[in-house]
């Protein structure tokens, strides 16, 4: 017998035939003698529409009466899901987030969860009930209503796996797990049996986006095993574990995109100490992340150029910042382009081998394809490229590294 | 400056741009230097559909799971609300059942308000800050959420009011107030300036729509002064009030039908005493509510003739019941028809006035309608009629106590 969290998102709960086809995978695992507690999110578009009606109320609207409205999707989902399971004859009951609770930080569309209570939950699933559990919700310190930001509901579902030391946290979802690469673009694309966390933290922080990259986060910090599996098929999905679980390390395990990226870079910045800390100091008070930054070596001695990236949506408070700071600075000119992506290879493996980088550059040289920015981690190296040549990248780096299905 | 419950109906925030519409009146009444208090249903046409997918979901759906799912509607519209009233410059806030709380029954889809904390919320007010209360629902005493059945908005707005003992609570609907009867079938119906909680509660109980009776039962027992008003025009309303603030007291306020009911024959019962205990009981243990009940004098000192209506829905129940009881009962056939409506003529000034009954007799007898069934209280009289009259016995009701509009 084990304790298991099983969490299914928008799409496998869209409509009342799918929730019933949730609450028949759910009592298989119940009928093999397991205790469940089930996270669901809202109704596939649901979510999009409250945020709709949100946004038209008032652009700038207060996030907690904001987390009110959109909280709503999931308290929809764990009543009809408990109904669908008692109709199977499965004893089962919901759970909102200020009812359990899952108590969180105040900040209001995307708090951070700070405990759950458990004592109540794992008596009820040591009777034998299921528990339904509103995911992407909690309740703030001052009693409203919270929520954990977009794709919450991974994270609600890890939380809870490591608050019950569950057995295992089930992630269902609409593709069947973890790809080396996505499948829509690289036909050849292999599901992957099992990830480290650090490469699915990469993975989901570049750009794949099957699971949050905080959830991924939490999972490794509480040690919980998550498997990433579909809720439309039976076929086995992708398992993160610690690396010690894996024996045969792949040097690269896989291949992903971003296309929320837009490029700056300022010409002719004086080369003098206390620069960069006026620059990136000025965009992280405008709360702009800044991601690569490369900085050319200076020619003159008195002036260089400094590239980085910052997030699509960003840009437009970026380039305000820069052009209040251009007197302090003093920088000739600046140049944005958001027509990028960045391409990352990603596998545990790169710590030990060589050359990983240079077969890299080597493919994307290949193809004629110029890299604008390189930026590297222990087992990550991205590059940025013109936004065009995204699919050519990604096929030409999954055959280079021999990903490629038989 | 007054304290003021405002409530506003499914039609009335049916979209955003009508909540926005509603901010604008509520922000009046904020300028005129009201503390007001606003208590909203959910956007027309959404509670239908949540109880349409808790019914698809399992037809015999547990009544706390229910609640969950058909109490997000409101969640919605108290979050947009608020949004929409800051987006004016109004402090507002949302307050969910729970978070309040409203103290029911644990009788859930009809639960009892049982208490309201007032004391932050008086706080809050008194600084200025708009109330904005979800509706229909509550909190149970296990700490699940609880709903009051169809209608219960206006219960909750009555029972807020009562609580923070409000000046006015002011019902705003699809109708600028209550009328004489149905205008949809009397052109010349007149809206009612004033009228007595009893007569309301008669009207409200036999089958005008306007007002949920129990809300009316609560403002009179806690002397609320209500106001019916539309939300669509600035046109006064219908103030529901007692008795001594009315002066010329109308023999005859209103006509009203009700479709909603089903009329059954006993035919040949023994006429013998503890029968009608027999027959009422078993209805009652059935939860079958009998309204009107005749039952003929015995022609030959041995048999009788029963007839009685119940609510359409519980027809089937009721023949069912009936059929259990027959050897026990000893009747000689029963007989049903929920082709049947049932009018109603409803006035405080019955109560002083004779002939009344006469002239509803004599104004249906010179249109050729059979009546079937009579029952009356103190300022009602009630028949039951074929249905197809409906419209004709209500006009020529409304004509026969002069209350066509000049």
């Amino acid at each position: 017998m084990a304790l298991i969290v099983m969490k299914f998102g928008g799409t496998s709960v869209a409509d009342v035939a799918r929730i019933k086809s949730v609450a028949a995978r759910v009592k298989r695992e119940v009928e093999a003698g397991n205790q469940v507690a089930v996270v669901v999110s809202a109704m596939a578009g649901a979510t999009n529409q409250l945020v709709a009606w949100a946004r038209e109320a008032s652009p700038l609207h207060d996030a907690r009466e904001y987390d009110v409205v959109v909280a709503s999707g999931e308290q929809v989902t764990v009543g009809l899901l408990a109904i669908a399971l008692q109709d199977l004859g499965i004893s089962a009951r919901s759970w909102l987030g200020w009812q359990l609770p899952v108590r969180t930080t105040g900040a209001h569309g995307s708090a951070r969860i700070e405990g759950i209570e458990t004592a109540t939950l794992l008596h009820r699933l040591g009777e034998g009930q299921v528990a339904v559990v509103a995911g992407f919700q909690g309740l703030g310190p001052d009693n409203r209503v919270t929520t954990l930001g977009r794709g919450g509901s991974d994270t609600s579902a890890v939380a809870l796996a490591a608050a019950l030391k569950a057995d295992r946290c089930d992630i269902y979802t609409d593709v069947e797990g973890v790809y080396t690469a996505d499948p829509r673009i690289v036909a050849r694309a292999r599901k992957i049996a099992r990830i480290t966390y650090e490469e699915m933290l990469e993975l989901a922080s570049q750009g794949a986006k099957v699971l949050q990259t905080r959830s991924v986060e939490l999972a490794m910090n509480h040690a919980v095993r998550v498997q990433v599996l579909s809720s439309f098929t039976d076929a086995p999905g992708t398992l993160v574990v610690d690396e010690d679980e894996i024996v045969e390390k792949a040097v690269v395990s896989g291949i992903t995109y971003s296309s929320d990226e837009a490029r700056l870079t300022l010409r002719n910045v004086a080369d003098r100490p206390g620069i960069a800390a006026q620059v990136f100091g000025g965009l992280a008070e405008a709360n702009v992340n800044v991601d690569m930054i490369v900085q050319s070596s200076s020619t003159d001695g008195r002036s260089t150029d400094m590239t980085f990236t910052v997030g699509r949506a960003d840009l437009p408070r970026a380039l305000d910042v820069l052009q209040g700071l251009r007197g302090e600075v003093g920088y000739a000119s600046v140049s944005s382009d958001d027509n990028v992506v960045k391409v990352s290879v990603i596998g545990v493996g790169m710590r030990s081998h060589a050359g990983v980088a240079q077969s890299m550059f080597r493919a994307l040289a290949d193809k004629g394809i110029n890299i604008q920015t390189i930026s590297t981690s222990e087992i990550k190296i991205s590059v940025l490229i013109a936004a065009e040549y995204t699919e050519l990248a990604v096929r030409a780096l999954h055959t280079a590294y021999g990903l490629d299905a038989a």
